[in-house]
């Protein structure tokens, strides 16, 4: 057997898993204490010795991954996932970009990609995401709509809600999701009393779409049911394609 | 053939759609630069030019199409639909009519008429209303009722939420949506240890209500999807009246 | 045909639903109408007229009807609503009990019982009851034990919310609708650490409960659809009873 | 017949049943009014004997049942419950732990084991958990991510909600529930103007992997449903076992 072949079965041991596994939950818990100054004082070098350990493990296993797999590496989308984590963390942090330093967390995520069962749930929330496309930008559609005439009519009266057009967005993303609409409406009714028709009707277009946006999910999460699981046939079909 | 069949024929290509869509989306976009004070004061003239250049489009569009389908035109509820949205931006707005001048934003809905697939999601939303007008009226009759209730006894109490009618059915809207309704109820509380009767009989009834209202569009969507889909039924038997 | 018969016929030709429906639409509408200062000082005289006009029809039409059903009149249950609503506007007002005042709109009420399609959407929400009662029950216990512990461990933290157990009841009501519960528990937690424990519990063992029960309605209501309408079987026996 | 199997069959009376039923009731009424100051100066002493008497019976209760089914107890899981809930009521509650002594509510929730219609509900809720673990797990990993950004960005800016890991989980945990999220987006981006991108992917991303969970617990009921009650089938073997 080439070493290729033997790589590619060594990666896929469960041994060599639940190790990875380990490795992502030591290192999610060591990036959560370094959130907290009186860890960081006493164990601040082994936290960092921790994390930077843990990110050449996964830089090398990408690598002989990379090796082992060749240009298939690069059709599972599993993979791409795992090596833009990984990328995020090489980042050169410098200059307070604290955000970047943030981001490193994000490698907690790799749990994901590597647990059967998360991944199998996260497969089938993607498999949602055709069918809502319409429903989406229909939303999106309805939310610009109304930013622009919620900044137009309101943005003198109200400009901490409507002062711009991305306020707005923003203050009509919040009124859909229901969260304190009515401070809102009542503060710029106080000065047109006339704008509780602009709420009332965007509050139920909203309420409507989003309904129908959720019964569209469960339709096809119910049809896809009983279609036998399309996702475990795609999962199937890339370890085919990688055995031939 | 004759210039009527040609002149249709035309407006139906996938070319003439796409340049449709795009004057729609770039109009969308400079009426969103028109919310902008900076991009007004550099750019005003080019914006006003764009969207008076687009309104004389979707007239003319409007006039091409009504001259080649003839009575046909108005059979068709998405035309009325583009009829009444260039009409409403041909209304004069002199006069500070700032909610007309607003009201432009509307165009940029076009999209759903000329958009298939976000025509399809809206006429897939419309077919479910027939289904729910029995319960919205139902709801309508509770909110008006308990309006009238909730003035005759705390319109002193708390004239903010129940002074007159029409506060009072805003009031109770708002508490529909769940949103801050404790706020008003511990309010009028204060005054009124008993009123937490009408408040808690109003949220369950209310949510009671909209949960069999909700279940009733799901249980409709569902069978709607066994029949083969009425709404692409329709649209078929449209195409097939204007082709004969 | 006796004098019985041709009343029983007549109180069910659609004239005469029509005509009661009318009234107690214009009921409505001038119980409505008194809620507004100015209406009331301009047609305060014509508003009373019409609401005691529209009484007497009403306790007529039951005299009648019983005459004219007899026993029968009791065995259906939206007669006994009729009555029922009725009976509470002949109840005298004096004394201040404005409550009492305030319960005639429920008069408006009347409408479910009178428009065929209103009549059938409620029949069909209170057959969902039946199946609800057991998971209400456990929400009960729940709610009954949280506010009993709730009252015992910050009833002096926080009197206002959890003083007493009618207090913390309501409390938790509100805290089950998702309404500004973490302001609540912030409040809480700011003198005991500890307290998210109970507040996060009782949110999700709410959430859980509530999305069961919500389920078992859906589910129910999905049988039922399947079963051939017991509801509308319901009205043929009371027909067939009738027709007797 | 033998002493144990009188006794079994003894327990399983409706009479006896009825009787611990009401001891319940009564043990839950008398803890309630222990909240009460004015109930407590007036009775305090009845309800003292009340509540030891209650607790005597069901550790009397306890003894029987474990005598009488012998190692079959332990293998019900009410059985488990019933005897952690006497066992917490059994705890010293001398040194101010007031927390023991409000624990003692629980007992109320003997009634789920008691009354066979709650205990069926239960039981089916239960159910419901092992196809939710995953999601759960997912939604868990999301909050744990989140709350390590939000803390390693925000806990400057403000202390009160992203001042450490705790505090940042039990924000999210508020802002996944949908309450007050905007309140807290808003005095975060007043300071950091690109934090709406934290908030708004952290809303889509929780709204999205809930409204799944949620589906796949309507799923997964449905096919419950259609699969003739796994709950009951296992309270039967339970039956059997215990029959033998």
């Amino acid at each position: 057997m080439p070493v290729r072949e033997r790589l590619r079965a060594a990666l896929e041991t469960p041994r060599f898993q639940h190790l990875i596994t380990a490795i992502i939950v030591i290192n999610a818990v060591t990036l959560g204490l370094e959130t907290s100054a009186t860890a960081v004082e006493r164990y601040g070098t082994a936290l960092t010795v921790v994390d930077h350990l843990a990110l050449y493990i996964f830089v090398a296993e990408l690598g002989v991954k990379i090796y082992a797999q060749g240009r298939y590496f690069f059709r599972n989308p599993w993979n791409l996932f795992d090596a833009a984590i990984v990328a995020v963390s090489l980042l050169p942090t410098a200059g307070g970009l604290s955000v970047l330093r943030a981001l490193r967390i994000l490698r907690a995520l790799r749990l994901i990609s590597v647990v059967p069962s998360l991944r199998r749930v996260v497969t089938a929330l993607l498999a949602a995401v055709p069918g809502m496309t319409s429903i989406v930008l229909l939303l999106g559609l309805v939310l610009y709509v109304a930013a622009v005439m919620g900044t137009k009519l309101y943005h003198e009266t109200a400009p901490e809600y409507f002062g711009d057009l991305p306020t707005s967005l923003f203050t009509l993303f919040q009124m859909m999701t229901g969260d304190a609409w009515s401070d809102i409406a009542r503060e710029v009714m106080s000065r047109h009393p006339w704008a509780w028709v602009f709420f009332v009707v965007f509050m139920l277009v909203c309420t409507f779409v989003v309904l129908n946006l959720f019964i569209a999910v469960v339709v096809s999460a119910m049809e896809e049911e009983n279609a036998e699981g399309p996702a475990q046939a795609t999962e199937k079909l890339g370890a085919a394609l990688l055995a031939e």
